[in-house]
């Protein structure tokens, strides 16, 4: 009796950068690292749908959300599991394509230890005023900024999945008090105090740092509006790293030029990129990174399959997927 | 018997930055923390040479250096020991003025948790292509500069007193390789090998970063030269914390102009404050902080007198004093 194989279908797509292209080299290379998994399938690679509705037709996994949704269960009737190779899945919101019974999973746990690393920096460069710093540098402009130190400030970080819980290392690695909001209030063992959304206006006016570490959501837009800034120290800064929606950088900005703020890093933006005559470029005590904060440059893709793998063998022993996102939560 | 009191003279000057200020509350909550050495002082404060000569006429203690140091055995017939409130002393040498058998110590070791902060940041920022991205900042440029993991890379860090150990417990905090550089090649915890100058330009090679940390001195001026630089890999960073002359500037812009070099993250210039019209201020991939990487902009002079203090005990009791200038180095 011979173990039945599986077709796993490859879907690029040339409008996302390169490091987020999942090539046959590391495929292959991947296949070394997971060999008794990797004999039970087949792959096929498809670049921006153009051999995809022929995979689809006898595809039981794939691997990239193709851009035509429409009667998915139809056009690929073999079709059980979708892995998304992003953590963030709003652009495929809402999840009304996805077929019954289908999974559907993201890749949130590759992100970890670059967003890890980009705190670390991210806290510190609001601490020791960056932003006004490097504004200076531009200007010529030789201005001694003294800063305190950061051990024993506090950061509020808003949502403890992937991100946010790499948030809370870096802070703790730093020295910082860390308070978690999230949906659940569930304890996390790099956060001091984790309490749910509703006590999230009495922590706002704790903080030095805010981090914006949620999904978006129809819930979570808007999360950071002009109102909850007015709860925050006038020196707090905030951080971004989850998607440009989640705050109001409308409200941000007229704070931060009015001072009402002390400062924020943005790595997420709307729409990106950043259109050239943003407003936002030019916004005082403002730092904008283009959207590079927790992507490794170098392994991106071997982290994603080894996550796929890890998943696979779940799948393969009838176990429930993890990271498989709920369709009425959107993540 | 009563036991014998000593005047200590504390010298400031408005050339310096206001957090380099002793003022009476400094000393008065350093007294609280010191109580019984403390009732041993009697204190005099000047500021710029005001009241400099009468309280010389019986000082036999002094906190800051006299910007005239001229015949000072004569003028200060009963001091003993001067102390600098900053860690590098370039600015008065050579110590041909410092009466033979008068003590004269430095400020190391107020800086190193402001260092090792400021350390962690620049490490990052170089590894994520910060220059550029703040750069492309200023121009409205939206351009996704991916980076790798700075797990595992090499910094070469010349200088291991309290700078260059606060850079190497940095680099160690978040998973760099740490070749350590000094004249002794004396072993180091955070280090994970130490070598002496000999083999400075066997390590060259390996660093992604190259820390300068050393004392401005005859010997260290132009120690980073043109020739040293291009020994290092063309994707390697530069952080100068040191003096501005311990690397050659010139040389340095040539190779960022070129992409001989992959960025710098300077602290330190010559001249300080840096000239408007500096060509140091627009050389690509190369950020520059002015001057604040070592010093606790909120509690530098109380950190400064705990260590004095310190060495009061040491006075008192005959011992020899930490943090002594040896006059022939020069550090």
């Amino acid at each position: 009796m011979s173990i039945q194989r599986l077709h796993l279908h490859i879907e690029n797509t040339r409008k996302k950068a390169s490091i987020f292209h999942t090539l046959p080299a590391h495929w292959a290379a991947a296949c070394t690292r997971h060999r008794a998994l990797a004999r039970r399938i087949d792959v096929s690679f498809g670049w921006d749908g153009d051999v995809l509705e022929t995979a689809l037709t006898n595809a039981d996994l794939l691997i990239g959300v193709p851009a035509n949704r429409d009667k998915l269960a139809s056009r690929a009737p073999r079709l059980k599991w979708i892995h998304a190779t992003s953590a963030g899945i709003d652009g495929v919101l809402p999840l009304d394509w996805l077929p019954r019974g289908m999974a559907f999973t993201n890749n949130s746990g590759a992100h970890g230890h670059k967003t890890e690393q980009y705190m670390v920096m991210a806290y510190n460069l609001l601490n020791s005023h960056m932003p006004a710093i490097m504004a200076n540098q531009h200007q010529h402009r030789w201005e001694a900024l003294f800063s305190p130190s950061i051990t024993g400030k506090t950061v509020v970080i808003i949502g403890l999945g992937d991100l946010g819980e790499a948030a809370a290392r870096a802070a703790k690695k730093i020295g910082l008090k860390v308070i978690g909001v999230r949906r659940s209030a569930q304890k996390n063992r790099h956060a001091d105090k984790v309490v749910s959304y509703k006590q999230l206006d009495r922590m706002l006016p704790l903080a030095d740092f805010v981090v914006l570490a949620v999904p978006l959501t129809a819930e979570t837009r808007g999360l950071l509006n002009g109102k909850r800034m007015d709860l925050m120290k006038p020196t707090a800064g905030v951080i971004n790293i989850a998607r440009g929606p989640v705050a109001d950088y409308r409200a941000l900005e007229t704070r931060l030029r009015r001072g009402k703020l002390g400062g924020a890093i943005l790595d997420v933006v709307d729409p990106e990129p950043l259109p050239a005559d943003a407003s936002l470029w030019t916004t005082p005590n403002l730092i904008i990174t283009p959207h590079i904060s927790c992507d490794d440059g170098e392994h991106y893709i071997d982290i994603s399959l080894d996550l796929w793998f890890e998943n696979l063998e779940r799948f393969l022993a009838g176990k429930a997927l993890k990271r498989r996102i709920d369709p009425k939560l959107g993540y």
